[in-house]
């Protein structure tokens, strides 16, 4: 309803454990200038919106550490921290297990992305307000083919998009979505709340919106999020 | 046959006029310390195989520059230097026009992608030996849609590769590819061969093989082609 106030959370998906990174941190506590990814992730959700809700999931083993962390660096920044499952199917679920209110928008975000701009989060929750769902997407620069049998073939790029986060939609799409039985297809929560007979709408993202995954893309958040 | 020399030749594409980067010089120019992209590319390949046979097609505007570069960087390098023309596609064929060898093996690389490695190198011109065309391809990691219609779908990541250079093929099937009429749908090399009804193998690129294209991909290359 016009005028409305819409109560409007974020879920921080922070499960990895970091065998990628080769580090014994989780990649979501690796250090840029200091200051750990997860602490710039909720950061920037942080200076967007004061109001925003903030639920972070992690694995059990983690959540003390992170408790110090965040005591450290972000003290001013209230949010609920929440054991995740095996899954990130699993850990989105815990997080939503949190959230009672059923006109809620809600973001579902990587910790691992701390380069989103305030114009994709704002882009996101608007659209997800409007439509029920919104993704962001940027264009895919790669030449791409798809294996198929024993060969591959092209596929035109112009018509694919990489798909980033906050992914957003209403609460109750979400829960209805998340009842589901999980698949191994349920690469992000986009593909769940499709597989469940919703549409999903797509909304422009920011290209230095990365999921930092190996450690040259440490360099390339290095190079954004710190001052010269 | 067994035991006969096979030529090898590599066309480097060095085409771009480097707006994309908001530059006054084109990328494969830009330095990475201090030495310009293109001359770290020849010399990978050129510490990879002494004898291979090294085109560079660029732009006329640039010619004289580069020139003066390669002078100054890497004087050792013998290499053509050939006028590019208006698409990639017109640039690739004023490349193979410089070819008169029938049995060679001919790569085409991006200027841009100085972080090819030695393994990546092997693997396309052994395999374009053997099965007549071999392009280097790595897994892609971010979620992927396809936009179809007004709406768009989900596709499944694990059949998908980002496709690298270099790519390469024998030049009886190249020189047949490039008689083609080009088409807006030829985005690299295998997309034309695959037109003419060539089919294109698959070997593994190397992760770090990324084409620099924004600034941040400069930091990239800086922290893995620098000595510590």
């Amino acid at each position: 309803m016009q005028g409305e106030l819409i109560r409007r959370f974020l879920i921080v998906v922070a499960g990895g454990t970091g065998t990628r990174m080769q580090s014994a941190v989780p990649k979501q506590f690796m250090p840029i200038g200091g200051i750990p990814i997860l602490v710039h992730t909720l950061r920037q959700f942080h200076a967007w919106d004061k109001d925003l809700q903030l639920i972070v999931v992690m694995h059990a083993d983690w959540i003390g550490q992170w408790h110090e962390l965040a005591q450290t660096h972000c003290p001013e920044i209230v949010h609920q921290v929440v054991r995740g499952g095996q899954e990130r199917f699993d850990s989105v679920k815990a997080g939503l297990a949190c959230i009672a209110d059923q006109e809620a928008i809600v973001g579902i975000h990587d910790a691992v992305r701390p380069l989103v701009s305030k114009a994709t989060m704002q882009r996101c929750f608007d659209a997800a307000h409007r439509w029920g769902s919104a993704i962001p997407c940027v264009p895919v620069t790669d030449s791409i083919r798809m294996v198929v049998g024993s060969g591959s073939k092209h596929i035109d790029r112009a018509a694919l998009r990489a798909v980033q986060t906050p992914q957003c939609f209403s609460m109750d799409i979400l829960q209805k979505a998340y009842q589901q039985t999980y698949q191994s297809t349920f690469t992000d929560d986009a593909s769940v709340v499709e597989a469940a007979g919703f549409a999903v709408e797509l909304v422009e993202g920011n290209r230095e919106n990365i999921k930092i995954t190996n450690p040259e893309d440490i360099l390339v958040a290095e190079s954004l999020l710190l001052p010269r």
